[in-house]
């Protein structure tokens, strides 16, 4: 696994801890305000995650596409992920 | 609790659940696309579990501030985390 | 019109006026990663703006209405505009 | 200049015709709701108009370093692009 995968993993594992403390923030009755920053927090680092899973894609995935002709179905593949993702 | 925060609750349930699935995903070796695509669908989730949890406190918290008189507070807390929660 | 109203008012303005910059930047064919930084440039101002008119209406309009009684429903129409907000 | 700039170019000029637009609601004190759907449609163009700009960039640039071996910068260049551009 590469450098770029390792860390969108680790933000995942991060990620998933902090939603289950914030399952827990709202049964607790915690308050609201400081809820949503943690969901912020969890969003941002998902955010993180899916940069750099984009990043080793393009390094790896559309550099060998590129070198072999078909690199531009690569990039409508990738730009209808930022489409989304952009609005997320 | 109230029907919004029981939203919001299943909303992180089920984002912890793709969480889990996308570390299995990159584990495995799947393809990056695949794996960044269900990254934006658990952002959506967290999204709008904020938004549910924004909104039952809007209606009650900085209702009854406004009632109260002090709701420009409450109205300053919340556009902070709307600021971030924007950028996310 | 108050405060938050010209802010907006100024926000935009400034957008406008780098817009206008980035379509000369295009036709001189200035680095697509500058010109992509312009626009993100912008697309701040034009946040920021939204920013503030949605924070005056929180704290007249939906205040009004929570006042007479009627706020939920200006709470729902203020949450589709969030939805929107926060995807894009 | 190619088509993704054309389309750029052209979203570009709608988007300040409709900041125009907005500029005049607020001096006529339309309602903030009204306001604010118009900014954000004014976002979605920018963001559209960007989305624009970097696909072109990558078909192009990206892909002419990636054939001459100095993709790896390039697609660090449009990582902090990307990192701002998710966060508007």
């Amino acid at each position: 696994m590469n450098e770029e995968k390792k860390k969108a993993m680790q933000n995942l594992k991060t990620a998933k801890g902090q939603i289950e403390g914030i399952i827990k923030m709202i049964e607790d009755g915690r308050y609201c305000i400081d809820i949503s920053n943690q969901i912020i927090a969890a969003q941002g680092l998902l955010k993180r995650a899916n940069m750099q899973i984009l990043k080793q894609h393009l390094n790896h995935c559309v550099k060998e596409a590129f070198l072999h002709n078909s690199g531009e179905e690569k990039v409508d593949e990738i730009m209808k992920v930022l489409e989304k993702f952009a609005g997320k």
